[in-house]
């Protein structure tokens, strides 16, 4: 777990990098670090799943995480009541999407997607200044998709859907697969083109559903050079001439795109979930 | 198309019905019936596609319909300019769900799916009050889905993709497959339990991407009596333990529901629509 204390106006003070252990070994070396500040206000974007409903008494606090000791865990209060200050919190996808937006890839955005591919995939959607998600924070990383038809496995290896998008495009699921790891498979290995299938149909999923003005592709998986290009131009094939969206068929390379804040964004998500308590213009949830 | 007046708290005056023939025919037989009355507010609920761009000068044209002499019909202005009042547009399907929240099976929803199961496929969400959408109004009709192992036609019935939701689950692609009108299709065809699967899909993609707090299914193949609990099993078991909704597991009959106003949502929305613009209260879009 990465804590920061950052000035209003986003200069890092001073951070602290702590192994995820044990809450109770976690929690007070964390909170010792924050106690030397005065805090006015806790940002918190964490893995999940996570009760978001606000007003809720469980609010902030991590739910069926198979991480032991955390499931059940009260993050937000915890923060809020040690450190006395407001906290809000968000899962790390919906994190880094708040920092895409700010400073990153999703500038000038008003609706805009991000979607991770790593060990699993996520995504997160901001509509007008918001994300998206009632029950739960929403995600298309488990839909259900079209196999390729020279998957050895179409049925992937998600523990709780056949045919699911994690398991049949998540890093996890190519190294299963294909026995090795997405960094060490060639580029003209079948499984990138197996790979860009399926996310190009998550694409048109996030396209259709949303209609957003930009997707912002992260995640280790994407760090294969040729794989985004490969999923724009099944995208454009995918969608055809449907809804003839300029977005998608003129000028592509702008509307999917890579993030530009990996490796910072759960830090400067955290900053601008922090600042939306203080300062609500620009892309906040209440 | 269907033009009525009402007034400002929901009672209808009158009401006309004109075939939607070239629009130098229908146009005038609508505006002369509304052009009796002083009108404060305009509601349209259309087909589509549409410019929903607000502050767009196109707003509210009809853009690419293949239905003669609407292409790029500035449906709104044309009404707007002609009754000199205020107009608002939304897609039939948008309509639908603004007409569905405020007086149907979606009351008491800050979000919530409307889906059309007709002829073709349609969605609409309202997320806190409003249709999501930035470059288009956003539908999952045309998602890409896994075909079902038995449909002899798994690439489908739409012009534009292979192996969509509509070209492969819609009222017309039933027809195309089977040979015979959904309402002569037997209870204990093998197409119900496919189109059942393709539904349940759909289902659960508007699940992960929305979140919402219902899901509210119309159009004419839902009319099947056996359909809607063939669809709500299948979530339950699609889904599986992923998430542990409360609402998918122990409530489902209440959160994947039917329409409630049928034959009427067009109207309605319009209504709503139009009320949107002179009473910012409750579901409007700006």
């Amino acid at each position: 777990m990465i804590g920061a204390v950052f000035t209003e106006d986003g200069k890092m003070l001073s951070d602290i990098t702590v192994p995820t252990g044990m809450p109770e070994d976690t929690m007070p070396a964390l909170l010792s670090f924050f106690s030397k500040y005065t805090i006015s206000a806790i940002g918190v974007s964490s893995f999940g799943p996570l009760q978001l409903t606000k007003g809720s008494p469980e609010y902030g606090t991590i739910t069926s995480t198979p991480k032991p000791g955390w499931k059940n865990y009260p993050l937000g209060r915890t923060l809020g009541d040690t450190l006395h200050a407001p906290f809000a919190v968000e899962t790390d996808v919906g994190g880094a999407l708040i920092a895409e937006i700010n400073e990153g890839a999703g500038r000038g955005c008003d609706t805009c997607v991000y979607a991770t591919i790593g060990t699993g995939i996520g995504s997160a959607f901001i509509d007008r200044g918001k994300l998206t998600g009632t029950l739960r924070h929403a995600t298309m990383g488990h839909i259900i998709v079209k196999p390729h038809p020279r998957d050895p496995f179409p049925d992937g290896f998600c523990s709780f859907h056949k045919g699911c998008l994690e398991g049949l495009a998540s890093g996890k699921s190519m190294q299963t697969r294909w026995g090795m790891t997405v960094r060490d498979l060639p580029g003209s290995h079948i499984s990138w083109e197996i790979e860009s299938y399926y996310l190009a149909q998550f694409c048109v999923s996030l396209i259709l559903g949303y209609m957003p003005e930009r997707i912002i592709l992260g995640g280790g998986v994407m760090k294969h050079p040729d794989l985004l290009p490969m999923i724009r131009q099944k995208v454009q094939v995918m969608l055809g001439e449907y809804l003839n969206l300029p977005e998608v068929h003129d000028d592509i390379d702008r509307y999917i795109v890579r993030a530009e804040l990996e490796g910072k964004n759960g830090i400067l998500g955290a900053f601008y979930i922090a600042k939306q308590i203080l300062n609500k213009r620009g892309v906040y949830n209440e």
